[in-house]
């Protein structure tokens, strides 16, 4: 490899010279670690994470180069603090360097809250506050008009009125079948969310889980027993979409606070055309959210809370 | 510390000896590796998870002595590979040894399949294996009869038709608040499950909610919009109970395919008595439990893999 001076000069060999001015956020289930600090005067963040362990160095790691602390013993059970070494045990670490206030905040560890969302604060809240928005959902078209990841479609219905566009949601490596994660996204526009739908759309919804589930089984080898297949209330964007996932995948947008089974949406609105325009739907905001500050301001929370 | 000489030979101070013979399952999510190996010519099986970072130890870990490998770099964003001291880089290891068939079979991967469980399979299959079973829940009702626990009473409602104990979790250290996990196991026998619930059950489950909430809310200071309630179906024991857990936990109990919220089961229950004794209901089964081989004798499998 060639350095030139300038990359040499930026690329750090250790946190030598790093202050840490905060923790921003930890995760002791992900083994995550998250710092604002000063590094060269300027604003850092820091983003730490413990690498997954390699498979195809286990046994490099397992002999006497890794050292045993022990820290209990009963009959045939034993916990031992171990310290593999340095080279085995990565730390992935990115750096933001300088940084923005705003990288500070999206990196803090955010208060969460529940949201009970009743017919009548979806109308007095959060149908105003998605259309004060106006959200961009120009992206959206350009992939519906072929625009862009034309070549990352898995399959494809062109009915304007029941087909949907197929493909790889970002978070997806596209090669670990064990964690594959697809998109439908509809032709039909218009549909902002769970709530608009009701019985005039279940041919559209009937129709994206069969031929969804058919067109994985055909490309991938999944059968509908391996898959997940379910609608985000709130969504991430409000052009209707739905998420198929391997049942294997554990991913924070399976939540029961968040995703709802396109089956059970469609088996509820069979029984009840308005299921989903009088039903109570329960979700979390986080304090960033633009809507968590509408409830707010709406006195949502005051009054909830002095339910209990 | 004194130690014996048994207790001094049978202390490991490495993985020195240990013979690798297969992979039992990894978490990359979680930074785990569970591994089936031969120690001293006996089984043995090591489960080893990377640890949390350690907030209190964030300046010995970000400084000079955290050598950094860049493998990335797009203007002020950067990533590294880093390599922290040993002593700062723990992974805890649980040893099994020597280890039977069934703690490998425990600790392998297994398949999951996912379960849409309709009224006709419900009486079919479930309903006859839960009562083939007779689950022994004598442990329950040594709790609700105080023979055992009743130090760790949070609060009790003696109703024998709509009261319940509330009690932590066992998952629950009792300390981190944002790790809240409590349950409601209520003082009424013969409830199995969500698909028993009908209208009748109505004043027992907005009993629990609310005098649950406001013990909650009481002894903890945790109000309502902080607390996820819900029920699991298939639940862990069929004697019905309620989880609350703080918002901020995240557990794979609050997955949508098992994660029903009490206020949404409420709701259901209030539009149409009948519901749940209706309603398809999705859930994962593993390949080890014995409802899947109830479920796989009985065809289902078979059946709806055929559908996609």
């Amino acid at each position: 490899q060639d350095f030139t001076e300038k990359d040499f000069a930026e690329k750090l060999q250790s946190f030598r010279g790093f202050q840490t001015v905060k923790v921003l956020r930890e995760s002791n289930a992900n083994k995550c670690l998250f710092l604002h600090g000063k590094l060269n005067g300027q604003d850092a963040v820091v983003l730490l994470e413990k690498s997954p362990f390699d498979k195809e160095k286990v046994d490099e790691l397992m002999n006497e180069n890794t050292s045993l602390v022990e820290t209990l013993k009963n009959d045939i059970y034993s916990t031992y603090t171990a310290f593999p070494e340095k080279s085995l045990n990565a730390v992935k670490a990115t750096l933001i360097h300088p940084a923005t206030p705003k990288h500070i905040t999206k990196y803090t560890d955010q208060e969460a809250f529940v949201v009970h969302e009743t017919e009548d604060i979806y109308q007095s809240v959060t149908l105003p506050y998605i259309e004060s928005q106006a959200f961009s959902i120009q992206w959206v078209y350009n992939i519906l008009e072929k625009k862009t990841e034309s070549d990352r479609i898995v399959y494809e219905d062109d009915s304007p009125e029941v087909g949907f566009i197929l493909l790889p949601d970002m978070k997806w490596d596209r090669k670990d079948i064990d964690a594959l994660y697809l998109q439908a996204v509809v032709h039909k526009h218009g549909v902002k969310s769970l709530r608009d739908l009701d019985q005039s759309y279940l041919p559209l919804l009937r129709n994206i889980l069969t031929k969804g589930e058919a067109a994985i089984k055909n490309k991938y080898g999944i059968p509908r027993s391996k898959l997940k297949v379910y609608i985000h209330y709130q969504p991430s964007y409000y052009h209707f979409h739905v998420h198929f996932t391997h049942v294997k995948l554990e991913n924070p947008g399976f939540e029961a606070d968040r995703a709802h089974l396109l089956s059970d949406v469609i088996e509820n609105i069979e029984m009840k055309s308005d299921f989903y325009q009088h039903k109570t739907l329960t979700y979390k905001v986080r304090e960033q959210d633009k809507l968590y500050q509408a409830l707010k301001e709406y006195g949502y929370f005051e009054k909830e809370d002095n339910k209990s």
